[in-house]
């Protein structure tokens, strides 16, 4: 950053979402010179690109997350990490972010800074710049501080993407690494928690840990990132979906000791956390090996797992085989487990 | 609709945020119903769309404006009509949206259901789909009711938009209408303020007004919505980015008695009153005539005008001749004039 840090306590006003010099003043000197690239310099209405090489994917969410700052990232790296890896499980490149904010009457100007250099460098790591934006302030006690929309355009390559060869009984469930780290890492970071672990989110850009698997020579024949929902709300729209069981073998289900424990003190289920660098996959029982062993030689797939397989059993449901030997029937979470997560 | 409506007095709740059976619920019982199309309906991650026949266009707005129903339109029809605008004054033709909402909990979901409904019209009215969504639900005193995001896609054509030629003196200034009638309408509707007008606001979508402007002929240098910050933010960044002042007539601004009224009730300046249906456009003198036949040929730009010119006069200044014979500079707006607004 050239230019000088926000004065000690500086705060936003509403004057800074009023679409007048301040505004402008916001936007020119605390984000562009953040995420500066060609289309969002011009600073028009809208950002011009060039013709996508192919078919495009359009993908939205808005975070919440509380706190803003968590151990391990924030709700910066939140919004490029969650948007790009829904583009990412769907093959997509991603080639252009938006980024919307909505700011509470004063939130340090300090905290925002912090918050637009997350945003900075995971849009780096991920290889996507913003090309847009929009800012807008409400009163204080009418927001919660900052809330992110980002919206991720991408392209479908030709060719080497996910299969559209329908999933049968026999496919294997694949899980790129430890599951529910995100959720508990900012549920321990929430005020009032009376515990602490070492627990840090796993919130990452999928992108290349993707494109290696797509690379790998392995059918893959679904992607998805279990977020909000945990893995069990993902085995549970696949079951419904292909009308096929999911037998999954709760002792291959990668989890650390910490994340276990920590959920363990509070009577969650790390089958329904959510987890944000994470990817499940299915593929055909003769790729399982291929498509672990191009997960592992990623930094972000070395712990990943094949952790079950769809089967004909009907009615469609997801079955766990517990660690102890017994079964269990996996379901979509009903509502809100674990809010303001993401 | 094909589902009954909401139980009396049935409200958001927690978990409808909360990526499980009520989260799945509210999207596939209440939103995709109303928004229903090949690419949303297919609820992935991200949206799949064709590939887009030329360089393309993104753009974000998120929307906090309060009261989310006022005389006119609803924040529904501002956020689709907010985005879809952002796209035609760039010559785009729009091609898709995502829908994002904030929910507080406690939002009457009867209130929801009108928003989505005038959603889905004012998206059927600009001719574009909503391919995309996201729902998140905070807690109750941590949100206002509802904040809405929209981003949207849009395609450039190849040829028949706008000009790449500079602005120069003499260039002539056009705006498609009547101004400040949003702003003024939203104010009128806020609680608390004691007065009432019979404005309404202006909100809808300038797709068919655009496409006509640019068929018709004439040399379009420049177009933009004058949203936030109104007429004299646009004039005081058009000068600004030209290097040119700007000399516009008072008596020529097309404005009704009643905004007029209501303006100087407010002690505001119409000039920097928000519009959401309303076109700023720079044409060379001698296309002005063409340009402003084109507009007034369509519903939307019955009242169009050309309101001033580009001149030389150095430094680069907006200065309104007024109907009294003055003269003054008009300025960007500092801040926050209207609060809440869009």
């Amino acid at each position: 950053m050239s230019e000088a840090g926000p004065a000690q306590g500086a705060r936003i006003v509403l004057a800074h979402g009023g679409g007048g010099e301040l505004t402008r003043e916001l936007i020119r000197r605390r984000i562009v010179p953040r995420l500066s690239n060609e289309a969002l310099d011009r600073l028009t209405d809208a950002a011009v690109l060039d013709r996508p090489a192919g078919r495009v994917c359009l993908t939205t969410d808005s975070y919440v997350v509380q706190p803003l700052e968590f151990p391990g990232g924030d709700i910066g790296r939140l919004a490029v990490c969650g948007t790009v890896n829904d583009l990412a499980v769907m093959g997509a490149v991603p080639v252009a972010l938006s980024l919307a904010l909505v700011l509470e009457e004063g939130f340090p100007l300090a905290s925002l800074d912090r918050v637009l250099d997350s945003v900075a460098a995971a849009a780096g790591e991920a290889g996507v710049p913003v090309v847009t934006g929009d800012t807008k302030v409400v009163e204080h006690g009418r927001g919660d501080g900052l809330i992110i929309n980002t919206t991720g355009l991408g392209v479908l390559p030709e060719g080497g993407g996910l299969s559209d060869a329908p999933i049968e009984a026999g496919d294997a469930v694949l899980v790129t690494g430890r599951i529910a780290e995100h959720g508990l890492a900012v549920l321990s970071a929430r005020e009032g928690l009376s515990f602490r672990t070492e627990l840090r989110s796993d919130v990452a850009p999928l992108t290349g840990l993707v494109r290696a698997m797509l690379a790998a020579g392995a059918q893959v024949k679904f992607m998805r990132d279990p977020t909000r929902g945990g893995l069990a709300g993902v085995l549970a729209d696949l079951s419904e979906d292909a009308a096929l069981s999911i037998e999954v073998q709760e002792a291959a289900v990668p989890l650390s000791a910490a994340a276990l424990h920590a959920a363990e003190m509070l009577g969650l289920d790390p089958l329904t956390v959510a987890n944000e660098g994470k990817c499940l996959a299915v593929t055909p029982a003769a790729d399982a090996e291929r498509l672990l062993r191009a997960c592992r030689a990623h930094p972000l797939g070395r712990r990943a797992a094949v952790i079950g397989r769809f089967t004909g059993a009907a009615p469609p449901l997801v079955e766990l085989a517990t660690r102890s030997g017994g079964r269990r029937i996996v379901q979509r979470p009903y509502g809100e487990e674990l809010p303001r997560i993401c």
